[in-house]
């Protein structure tokens, strides 16, 4: 029985024997189960790379090399290791622990990612700057978006550095390229006999009978293998190994360390590993869990009565589709954005084009090209990945793709990495695109219905808040005026979206004296309403889940400037310069100024 | 002798014979030369694929099949067969000829690009939605960039369509994966007698014989030839061949055109074919060229009285480097961003990663994580490419990379997707980041300086316009405070970069009683003389060539609004919405009031 929550480091690994190792990573596994079903966490993925990370903390001493967890929810076995099993019951809670790398937490936490894909290239950086070895852990999903590709493009042709790549392959991604290599050959090229004899002969032959001898093995291998993108793109491939066996797994480590190349390591990993009902799991539902009853798999607090905004919206796209023609692209968002009915019901008019939010954007800007309507869903904060793409290849040549921007504003326990307070400021820069943001689940269908009618650009932004489920008219269709909430006379408050329902809420109950304004339409702005409001010469609050830098407020501000109005103009939302942690939505709300309480204060210091 | 000034469209093309398809060749090329060596435009490129859009039209019905261009840069030949020869004496002037793709053009002009590597993915959404066949011809570097992967790797998984790429490898770019493969195989795979024989034979033989031929023919491929990426991609690769001899090329074509699977068809091109200066060279000189002296290669205009920023910063970075270490990352902006003698001088320190802003960033962040100093230089309009990973990696993370910024503002010749007018508003909204613009080279230095010495993510930008050549002091450091230029009485006009230069010396010779103040560093700003300047309650006018969205111009105003100043303060700049075109600086600043006249008019009617 180990006690995992006073390991200080790895360095206790290399004293067990693999007997020892197996029960560890059991009673890892056991943890993880048992804390995860309280906190709610990544579990699938930490489940699937226990063994995994114990091998990579036996075999590598952190201390010569630097380990690195590619989009970082896979490194809840990595915080035990380092020292941070304490801190499993706060996980993901507000001032706890992150569910992703985080630099701050530990030493031993080299690369804050998030976004995934990156790992490849910072290994790059750090090797070049350091001379330090660099192992990144990267699963078969991550390696297949752009940035990985110049990275894996990159390393391959560095010479004198030794890095070692983990492809996890979990076979949850796009493993077309990947999942089928077979293991033959690399028992024949991984052996310690075949290392020592190739060390041999590289002594005694001549170059040319090299070259003519690699020329027969690629031969053979191409035999008994299938294609090999890794190898083309400079490294040595090793694998696939099974990465829940601890023995072959701390093998390939093992004659991995001496080598002096570019390595990719593939390893085949069980999502879920050792949990029936998230083995069994083959929809996603247990990549991200709330609580769960450790017997049933399932979710502890169930609420019918609440429906997410994904969820309206793929439902909406459902009802949409049977009325008319369109197409709907993701980024391997699938199953958060809810659209496994919508592939179910229409396979031919949807694609999840893995993590490749670039790809996502252009080939919706070809295909509004060709005259067909498509919707773009994407998280806001993955859209910033295609921001080039967004701004030239769509809004530039003004063309009607449709983008549904989920996750708008906090997002809760992802964290810093995943807010979506950034959209706003990228999409209003942009020529001829429109930007909108529903204040309720009827104004989202309303927003998308107007969308589809027109023909440029259009975003509808949603938050990850969630809405009590009601029954919808999907034919509502909503114009891009701000409508006015309610009416008072000591001040006007202008939001959008979910908030500033909740904002009419606070006024209607507090009896504040103020008027509310639905700016619905962030771009373009309503101008009669934005200038009815400013001829009142009332003060006006402004509040947006955003970094205010170039959103609704400074185009309020402008318009004010330019047409000589005398209003004071007040912001409440985030500066640039505010990071905004993890924890669940209301903890951050309260910590960041955005709950009922903070409204109150804000309405009555500035308007009152 | 053909008439190119009066080619309508390319359907003239299939009554030619080989030999005066050849002579079309010859004329174009001498056209071609002729042209461009008065206007200046991209001719190396230009040369190099004047055989293979003369052989895509003579084989494929551009009424059938959507042609895209990647970039864009080389469809000169593709303008001259699309009816628009006449217009070349007007190539990049304003109002004239675009360099580029431009679908207001021509309906032939299908894809506008600008920025590199994205035709695979605009063509597989141009294909999902219009079951239109698509060819995309891109070059060797671009098909390396992220977006372009993520692309092969969605598009080599379609079923039932037959995407044609041909890539147009001029040895230019990153070829270690792809410029080795042999002939011998293509040979075999793309003659007519093979595919006959495996068409037969797929109705005769069982499936599992198949599968056991393709495994021996793989085999002996992979004897015969080197490792093939596209192969792994899902494309059936067919080359290369000589995509500047017609006969072999219009053979590969018309086999081709008969596929219905995935294609990639690599040709070999010279870049500059047909012009000796132009082959000659090595370096990049003749990618984009000024007018020149045909018999020489010579420029026409020699001023070696003035020097480019971008040289300006190479030579700065050289001398910095001999009292400093750090390394330097690029990407593919090596000869643009002039470093060449860095890369000689210092070849370890030094990155030339090819069109892959992402990893370019990324690799950065991980250098700077490594305690190493790093500048990454990039274009202005490029690193649009690099938004999420330098907000979320660098700025984030609050990492010491140096970004020098290039061709910020208007670039004249490139146009409308080449503006850099974008970056202030991205790098604004970004955590951590100072973001500077020197109003001159020494300033510049004195930036670069002060950056070295601090620990945070740093921009320095600079204009794609020249200084006058001078002995400079690379050991001036300046700080982030905004030095007042020039004090006046009516009015204040602040601006940053050489623009407050140019505002200096028109309200000098105006003898206009105004003050100046150069606010180098964008963000943050020098409070004390922002709040002097408000102070005043004079009026306050802000020149920035950029879209004003979260720029300096929105950042005073919040500042203003938010500790209740009145001044009036006013913006000369571009709106968002305001699409920028091609043409020669003069032109584009006369048309878009950012001349001297325009400086004028607006100071007098804001100000004065």
């Amino acid at each position: 029985m180990f006690d995992l929550e006073n390991i200080k480091d790895p360095s206790f690994l290399k004293a067990l024997s693999v007997k020892e190792l197996k029960i560890l990573a059991q009673e890892i596994r056991d943890f993880l189960i048992e804390n995860i079903s309280k906190t709610g966490g990544h579990l699938s993925s930490n489940l699937g790379v226990v063994e995994l990370t114990i091998a990579l903390y036996y075999v590598f001493d952190p201390k010569e090399v630097d380990i690195l967890f590619d989009v970082g929810h896979q490194c809840y076995t990595h915080k035990i290791l380092t020292g941070r099993a304490k801190e499993f019951k706060n996980l993901r809670q507000f001032g706890g622990l992150s569910g992703y790398i985080n630099r701050e937490e530990s030493e031993y936490d080299i690369w804050e990612s998030g976004h995934s894909s990156t790992s490849i290239s910072a290994m790059s950086g750090i090797m070049l700057a350091s001379d330090k070895r660099c192992v990144s852990v990267i699963g078969d999903s991550s390696i297949m978006n752009g940035v990985a590709m110049e990275g894996l493009n990159f390393l391959g042709q560095i010479k004198g550095k030794n890095p070692v790549i983990i492809l996890n392959d979990n076979k949850m991604g796009i493993t077309k390229s990947v999942g089928a290599l077979t293991r033959a050959l690399t028992r024949l090229r991984g052996s310690k006999i075949h290392v020592g004899l190739k060390r041999v002969s590289t002594k005694i032959f001549p170059n040319w009978l090299h070259v003519f001898c690699h020329k027969i093995k690629r031969s053979i291998k191409a035999f008994i293998q299938k294609d090999n993108i890794f190898e083309d793109l400079g490294f040595d491939y090793y694998g696939p190994y099974d990465g829940n066996d601890l023995v072959p797994l701390i093998k390939a480590l093992k004659r991995i360390k001496i080598r002096k190349e570019p390595i990719l390591l593939h390893v085949l990993t069980k999502k879920g590993k050792g949990y029936s009902p998230s083995e069994a799991d083959t929809t996603g539902n247990f990549h991200g869990v709330e609580p769960f009853d450790i017997k049933t798999g399932e979710p502890i607090f169930i609420d019918d009565t609440q429906i997410s905004y994904s969820k309206i919206v793929a439902d909406y796209l459902v009802e949409k589709r049977k009325i008319k023609e369109f197409k709907v692209i993701t980024p391997a968002t699938k199953a958060g954005a809810k659209l496994e009915l919508f592939q179910k019901n229409y396979p031919n008019d949807f694609y999840d084009v893995g993590i490749a939010e670039e790809h996502a954007a252009v080939m919706g800007a070809g295909m509004a090209i060709a005259n067909k309507d498509v919707v773009v869903l994407m998280y806001s904060t993955f859209a910033q990945r295609a921001y080039d793409e967004i701004l030239n290849d769509i809004a530039r040549q003004d063309l009607k793709v449709i983008f549904g921007i989920d996750r708008a504003g906090i997002v809760g326990e992802d964290g810093i990495t995943h807010q979506g307070i950034y959209d706003v400021s990228m999409f209003l820069a942009m020529p001829n695109i429109i930007v909108t943001m529903p204040m309720d689940d009827m104004e989202a269908i309303g927003l998308f219905n107007y969308a589809f009618n027109q023909k440029h650009p259009f975003v509808i932004r949603y938050p990850r808040c969630k809405e009590l489920k009601r029954d919808l008219n999907y034919t509502y269709l909503c114009d891009l005026s701000w409508p006015t909430l309610r009416v008072g006379r000591k001040g006007i408050i202008i939001s959008y979206g979910p908030d500033v329902l909740r904002l009419k809420r606070i006024v209607d109950e507090n009896n504040f004296d103020l008027t509310v304004i639905n700016a619905r339409s962030l771009k373009p702005m309503d101008i009669d309403a934005l200038e009815d409001a400013l001829a009142s010469n009332l003060p006006i609050l402004v509040f947006e889940q955003n970094i205010s830098s170039g959103t609704l407020y400074s185009k309020i501000l402008e318009y004010k400037e330019e047409h000589g109005y005398t209003n004071h103009v007040f912001f409440h939302g985030f500066k640039p310069g505010v990071e905004i942690t993890f924890g669940s939505l209301d903890e951050v709300y309260k910590n960041y100024r955005w709950d009922d309480k903070s409204f109150i204060d804000v309405i009555k210091e500035k308007l009152l």
